[in-house]
């Protein structure tokens, strides 16, 4: 793996244009903290046959034309090298096309709200960077969040933009179920592995191994958090009577994956202690999912990650000292 | 009192149980910013009061139950000794135990939920001080706002938790009454005091006298300025044609009692200044209130004491110079 | 034009009232970012003109006697002089007058809300611009805002105060209109100007005249910038398929109006960079404001500046540097 990481790194030295796909593949690995091409590249191909396998082709396409104008974007901003460089300005920006052309119906206006937000995604990224600076929290998906739900409202009051994809208004009411949840062993492992994929939108068990694939070759860890915050939010979700549907898609697991990654990888050194904080992040996640799923219903949006963001900046905000006694 | 106190400390000076239990009365005293052993056991008194008057021992239990868990998991995140002995860790434990006890129906998954709650409180009350120490804004209830609003949300979605005391989703209408307002001497007086006893969710007059017992031993001023803002917002509620259901329960004068004692006699020293800043915060709590009652409408839970901490943050933020001129 | 403002000046020295009357109408040119009395004066006559044309003069009054509360509350809380003089603490106040006689019919309780609201903006102005200082953000009309929409949201809850003019809760359903949208050059034109006059929520031709005239005395930048930004709302709006009545009333361009200025004037130095930055967040404004249009439909409240607010902020964060390269 390193060997096939230095060959492109040499090839990315010479050639501008290899470094402008370099920084755009990092920025879709970024999507899982992943720095790294080859993640970013394994996750392309996790969209890839996600979209394909869905019939859904143009939800490729507005990804990367996405990570494409956030890069660009970027460099116009002359923003420092090191963030550009490692991806931190495309991973909103490829979420945003992603959800988009998800949820919108394709055409001009599409694509032109797709530039738009891609641009936009950067600009509130590194307005999110400077406002975490106090408390040094990252921005995690916030700007995909926020530029997202903003303009998924928006098309509601814009002929020009249907969006089918849509929920529509509703009132809120509880969800009670007579029969027992469908929760045999392939809905488990269905459950679980599409709430992997489904950070990228997708619910697709290739596309989730090879997002696994893509976590695995930058760090063994992330995919094993990430496997095992599937597993707690799926069997968390069962145990309290969530909607078999919604756990068997995986849409009640992706934000808990990603809480997963994060508290027990990225901002912590592994361990005990800090497996079982993670634990606990990842847990109040799948409440915190079903809260935003029912909160989101009148307002007609979608919840989007917006679950890991706000768990993980509270589980992150109080910098606990997690080693071993 | 001072001596009874004394002997009190002395006593936990020698057992580690009785620290244990001293931790978490002031946890309990806390909630009313009092760091009071004798305060917390008066309030504790008013809790189990109105649980019992009310039929629901459970709410007692909960509350109980949640304070300690919290006191435990603060312990393991190895906080400060300073805030876990003043019971900064536990208040808002036992307010989320409390209102999920009332809302929830009872059940092993009641009871889970509680004891996720009591320790998600305890990290997010560690990253609220973090949030609010740019600007030396105290975390006031809001984590216990926050952890519960997502916990009651979720219900709707959890076939496993029912919540018969929650409201539903409901359009917003105008409130139009065609008889004049229950507004006679004994109403008044009974939506004054249970102003004071709906800070711990109980609608009892006895329960009421027992908070003010409490508050008086720790705190003469906090019991004026509890009254002071119950007649004050009862008064203004009264004026401005609110429902006299709510105001008689004491539903609008809750978190106005609280911004009272915070403004009045917490984060300033009393005075003529200091009282008439915190009446304008008083009555704007009361509008508050009505706010988040009916923006809080569709999405079907209770304000709880967002009104309190919004408007108390508001009115701290810019740290006003309020001493006599 | 500078002599007239320093025969002003002269006569302000010498009398306490006039000094009063200045103070009150560099707050009405802070509406839109000028500390000039001269525009403050010009868009009294804009807001005089729109509310007697309207048959609406309470709205007039309540404006003026909003800006002149929050003057003398400010004086009360003993606030620097700097800002005092600036007008920083009566264009909260007179938004708040303007926008609460707009949405609620009049009555003793309307002016007692009035002066509440008046007073209370100034503590959150004083609170957001403390808010504000780590990332060196304006607090812009934020507390007008949050002040108005808790106040609004109140009076549904309270019988004593009814808003005719207020929205009522309804579900959110896709706008999608069968004929082509009402796009002639007088419409255009109309929705143009109706987005300069709407930012003091009047829709009157000759009102926008004279606020664009206020711009002009004090800065002729401010009155392209607001010009060229309602250009591109209305353009925007109709390219989207907003609805015709909206954008000719100037109701999705007032927010982006008050963006093209504070990012293309008053927060950065003019320049081609600047311009194109500028547009960019005047064309997201248009979607975050049809966005907060839908989002606020169940909740019953008007959108208001927030949208303004939200985005100029996101582009202000970053802090970045547009100059030429």
């Amino acid at each position: 793996m390193k060997g096939l990481l230095d060959w492109w790194e040499g090839r990315c030295v010479s050639s501008k244009s290899l470094r402008f796909v370099d920084y755009n593949l990092r920025g879709i690995g970024q999507v899982m903290f992943q720095d790294n091409p080859l993640s970013g590249a394994l996750f392309v191909a996790a969209i890839a046959w996600g979209s394909f396998a869905a019939g859904v082709p143009e939800v490729l396409l507005a990804g990367l034309l996405a990570v494409a104008v956030a890069t660009l974007t970027a460099h116009w901003l002359r923003v420092d090298d090191a963030g550009l460089r490692a991806g931190l300005y495309g991973y909103n920006g490829v979420l945003v096309g992603l959800a988009l052309a998800t949820f919108v119906a394709p055409g001009m206006l599409l694509w032109t709200y797709v530039v738009l937000g891609a641009m936009v995604s950067v600009v509130v990224m590194r307005g999110a960077m400077k406002a975490g600076q106090p408390w040094g929290l990252a921005a995690l998906t916030a700007p995909f969040v926020l530029v997202t739900w903003l303009l998924l409202l928006g098309t509601y009051g814009l002929a020009g933009l249907s969006g089918d994809g849509l929920p529509g208004g509703a009132m809120i009411v509880p969800y009670e179920t007579a029969a027992g949840p469908d929760a045999g062993l392939v809905a488990f492992l269905h459950g679980t592995l599409l709430s992997i994929s489904q950070v990228f939108l997708k619910g697709s068990v290739v596309a989730a191994l090879l997002v696994l694939a893509g976590l695995a070759v930058a760090s063994p860890a992330a995919a094993l958090f990430a496997l095992g915050g599937a597993v707690i939010a799926v069997f968390t979700a069962h145990l309290f009577g969530a909607e078999s549907a919604l756990v068997t898609g995986g849409l009640l697991g992706f934000s808990p994956v990603l809480t997963a990654i994060a508290l027990g990888t990225v901002f912590h050194k592994p361990g005990v202690r800090v497996a079982l904080y993670a634990a606990l992040g990842t847990v109040f996640t799948v409440f915190a999912q079903a809260a935003f799923n029912v909160a989101l219903t009148p307002i007609a949006i979608p919840a989007l990650t917006a679950p890991f963001v706000l768990v993980t900046w509270l589980f992150l905000l109080p910098k606990e000292s997690l080693e071993p006694a």
